[in-house]
């Protein structure tokens, strides 16, 4: 990979990046190349205030710990619930500076530097697990200070129940959540199928599984994928046809299903989005994969002590 | 009205704005103090180009032969339909210099430089006639350079099809257009209300005779209204959700109906959008009613003016 952070007047050193999902926190001690070092991750942080703590507090030290050249700060991407105290508690507990931002704005941050949006004025990024986060590049700037929630359009006025209370939103139809909930559906429906054995195996469906057994080549896997995929193609044309965006990238773990979920979204967006903007928008994986969130928290984090430097 | 262009280095005189929208022609000479002078208007804009040109070069010159001031430049505000060579036409043909950018985009310049959305971060401008144009201000800035097509929002998946070629957006279920059709459908069934009236005596349903009735206090029509403002209400959420903006202007000619339509949307919008912008969101008619894109132009026109000088 080219080195993308030697513009920085800065001394040497690496920085950590944690991105906090919902389902697995995932450290990386980072140098200005966007090189990863060392990583350590979690799996299922703990829903409790206090345990999250430690468990973030234990992942950054061990990161730390593996490091053999100084790091200099963290960088966190965390989901919006958390509120902003937690960052001066974990700056205190690891006695390095901490910055925070949104892990979908800071996913978006590293795409649109140096990754799959890069150059691109207007730019989405959604990311698809258990809901649906995102962020957005507008006249060449990464959209800050506001929050940013795709997965709360509604796409279908009489859809099914929201747990934000509303309906129809593009979560409750194209999450990895929804994709397992229909997976289930379909399940029932076709006994013949691996999906169906699954079921009848006492497996859980989830969209993970479902995932799996369509890559396996299951017929009802793969039909349950293209209609997720159909119904993400509906909410991606309505960003195409609001904001003009030349690029939409998709990260989060609902990626691994490949192009068995773009592709239908790609034809959906040929249909929908308006003349003009249905040839020019690419829809495209995220280059950083998993690590996008991460590593978008490293480069807050070098931003972070370059604006403290020149401030000093 | 407040001085609100004293601010500039420019010299005195005026400009000529230009609101050239589907259903009407608007030209105003304007000062610096978005004082309106003079106006000039057609009816009917031609559907040919070189007819429409004439009564455009025909209308800025009667607004110019009646200003007793000089008339420095002319703004003007087109459709996303017309090219730019346009512009160069009309220049040629006025000796003036011409500047151009989208309808609804200067109509939220003049909103949030001095009207309802002054002052706001992130804000949104619907502007509901025959279709539903759109514009954003992000972050500060007002986003011009890209396609803001609100009204081709999906908000209904298996809504009623679109001349887009797509289903189920905004502008098929919350525009005049979507007011008239539903007025229609109501009026068959409902022929003891004033509206049925009107369908039996041959009044051709349009969304500006339901907005009339409905004034005038029958029920039939008012449901409609209502029905419709649910619908914009939706459309209002989603945008609330992805871009947090905390103002939203409805402009165009569809706000002659007021809080009969913007308070069920403001009803759907305390339902459907998030926690945190449910409160902070206010949904209010456009300070300049329908002067808001005629203004506009004219800013542009001092803008583009001020920024010939500052080459100069």
């Amino acid at each position: 990979m080219e080195a993308v952070y030697s513009g920085s007047a800065m001394p040497g050193g690496c920085v950590i990046g944690v991105d906090l999902g919902g389902t697995k926190l995932l450290a990386g001690v980072v140098d200005r190349d966007l090189v990863v070092h060392h990583r350590a991750s979690r799996r299922s942080p703990s829903a409790d205030a206090e345990e999250l703590l430690s468990q973030v507090v234990s992942t950054v030290v061990e990161a730390r710990d593996a490091s053999e050249t100084d790091v200099l700060a963290v960088g966190f991407g965390i989901p919006s619930s958390l509120d902003v105290s937690f960052r001066d508690v974990i700056a205190e507990r690891v006695g390095m500076p901490v910055f925070a931002g949104g892990a979908a704005t800071l996913a978006m941050l590293a795409e649109h530097r140096y990754g799959a949006a890069r150059g691109a004025s207007d730019a989405v990024l959604l990311t698809l697990g258990a809901g649906i986060g995102g962020a957005l590049v507008v006249g060449g700037r990464l959209v800050t200070g506001t929050a940013v929630s795709p997965g709360h359009m509604v796409v279908d006025l009489d859809g099914p129940p929201c747990a934000c209370g509303s309906s129809g939103c593009l979560e409750t139809l194209a999450s990895g959540s929804a994709l397992g909930r229909e997976g289930a559906r379909v399940a029932r429906a076709a006994s013949d199928s691996a999906l169906g054995a699954a079921l009848e195996a006492g497996r859980s469906i989830t969209g993970a599984l479902v995932t799996e057994l369509a890559h396996d080549g299951d017929r009802a896997a793969r039909d349950v994928v293209a209609l997720v995929g159909m119904r993400l193609g509906v909410g991606i044309a309505n960003l195409v046809n609001l904001l003009g965006s030349s690029v939409v990238v998709i990260g989060g773990g609902m990626v691994a299903a490949g192009d068995m979920l773009l592709e239908p979204a790609r034809t959906v967006v040929r249909e929908r989005a308006l003349p003009g903007s249905r040839e020019a928008v690419s829809i495209v994986p995220a280059r950083f994969g998993e690590e996008a969130g991460m590593l978008g928290a490293a480069l807050l984090a070098f931003d972070g002590l370059g604006s403290a430097a020149a401030a000093a």
